[in-house]
């Protein structure tokens, strides 16, 4: 097998797969093969724009370390993570919508006690966040595990804030009590821009697109025999929640964080100035038997 | 624009790609859009799959330097580089064939006069390259520039050799001289394995393809007012022709690497084993006013 052109080269590749590990390997070697090639096709690349492609792939993988991870901007920028976001949520149902995890989720953020301060002292304006986790019917999940952060009153996570560098700060892990309920205080956050002084920046302003996220807060949510919930509840007021750099925005994730004058608030803390308040009913998913999907994928393994 | 869902998410982006700095940066975008949300579609990845993706390509990434260059890599092992190639190379006439450029060429080789010896005393078997360069119709080009390098008979560029990891060695650069011709000596290059120690050589072992090139010479000839040629000259007793990982070999540019007896060799050397000779004619494209192709692109700038 020599001698291959451009409309021989996709074939002679596929049939190189036929020894792969696995069928689900072949599969998806098969289909990237195949969509890669039909780009290149399309586009029909000068040798200047090839290399200026594996030129942006190595700058975005060189960006890429423990504090920031570029391919998932990239991901995200590209609306790649909320299809596949999309395709693995299917089911219409009772249950909080999902959106997409972020570069920010830090795997072990630190546990408080329900109605902790997780703002570890960064300025801003109080907010009291509260809500409930139950199943698709409304029945209380005591004790689920409720992670939650956020960006600061500037749009930047802890680790991006150049005086805290090392220090978690608007993130924490919480359980929710007996009827399922959490709540902690914290700052309110701002939009803020996707990191964009690297390569998904650039790409971004070559493509005429602003950088900008809606605020948000996070949450995963996680309760044994139920489906991972990973979501954002997003501020009503905000400008950017009809062009979210990231297409992550639903309408039933969107809430208003309500003003409240000073005085005392629902959990009894004292407040000697105005604060917000955010609350949302969280819903989760039941863990079904195997998809057909996935019994179709195991199959085919065999 | 929000609620996108797995059917409405690839029009929302590539809604955004309107404002788009020039065509061609929105043509190539909406591509990359289309193309990259099909393969999702199809392969319907998990989580788990997701991250997967963007680990193996961050790993790429991180092992990208200025000895190696990973993504060339991918891009060769999934047939890109050789389709990119084809694409750009489609008139059929009678200049030689092109193949992929690779991870080993240096822009600054050594210089040499016609008939130097390139191996840098590096062991192996005597080899005599020679050749000429001319235009389409065998008119020859006095002066073309010829850059010529090659692995050692353990299958390692100068680069890859431990024990050599800084100097240049089986590469150089020759001007042909007033009837076009070039000559000079090295030792005979072995069949190789692609770096198979990263993402590249895993995905390579996934897939059950083994990593080996067929036994080759790197040629680079430029000369005013022609195409620049890149290509290769295969060696004709390879085992691995027809299953080149990167999918680079052709017909017109395999030749027999012949064996000599001991003696005076063409260029008068006298050699006291016996020893190869490689000789072939360069063709190269005369550089024809703008294409079809690149009017209508400069046409869609405006």
């Amino acid at each position: 097998m020599r001698n291959f052109n451009e409309f021989t080269i996709t074939d002679a590749v596929l049939d190189r797969l036929d020894g792969a590990k696995t069928a689900r390997i072949r599969e998806i070697s098969a289909a990237l093969v195949r969509h890669l090639h039909a780009f290149v096709r399309e586009i029909e690349p000068t040798f200047e724009e090839w290399e200026s492609g594996i030129d942006f792939l190595t700058r975005t993988g060189h960006l890429c370390d423990d504090k920031r991870q570029e391919f998932i901007l990239l991901s995200d920028a590209l609306g790649v993570s909320m299809l596949v976001d999309a395709i693995n949520h299917r089911a219409s149902d009772e249950t909080t919508e999902t959106t997409v995890l972020g570069p920010f989720f830090v795997q072990h953020a630190p546990e408080y006690a329900l109605g902790a301060d997780i703002s570890s002292d960064v300025e801003g304006e109080p907010l009291l966040i509260s809500g409930s986790v139950s199943d698709g019917h409304g029945k209380p999940l005591p004790g689920a595990t409720v992670d939650i952060w956020h960006s600061d009153s500037d749009g930047y996570y802890d680790a991006q804030r150049p005086e805290a560098i090392d220090d978690l700060a608007m993130r924490g892990r919480f359980h929710a009590d007996q009827s399922g309920r959490f709540w902690c205080w914290s700052i309110k956050p701002a939009a803020y821009p996707i990191p964009h002084d690297g390569p998904v920046g650039q790409m971004l302003d070559a493509q005429g697109r602003h950088p900008w996220r809606p605020a948000h807060v996070h949450f995963l949510i996680t309760a044994p025999g139920y489906e991972k919930l990973v979501t954002h509840i997003f501020a009503a007021d905000d400008r950017y929640l009809d062009s979210d750099v990231v297409f992550g925005v639903k309408d039933s994730l969107v809430r208003e964080f309500r003003q409240s004058p000073a005085g005392k608030a629902m959990d009894g803390r004292e407040l000697a100035r105005p604060y917000f308040t955010l609350e949302h009913d969280f819903r989760l998913r039941q863990i079904r038997s195997e998809t057909k999907r996935e019994l179709s994928r195991k199959l085919a393994e065999l």
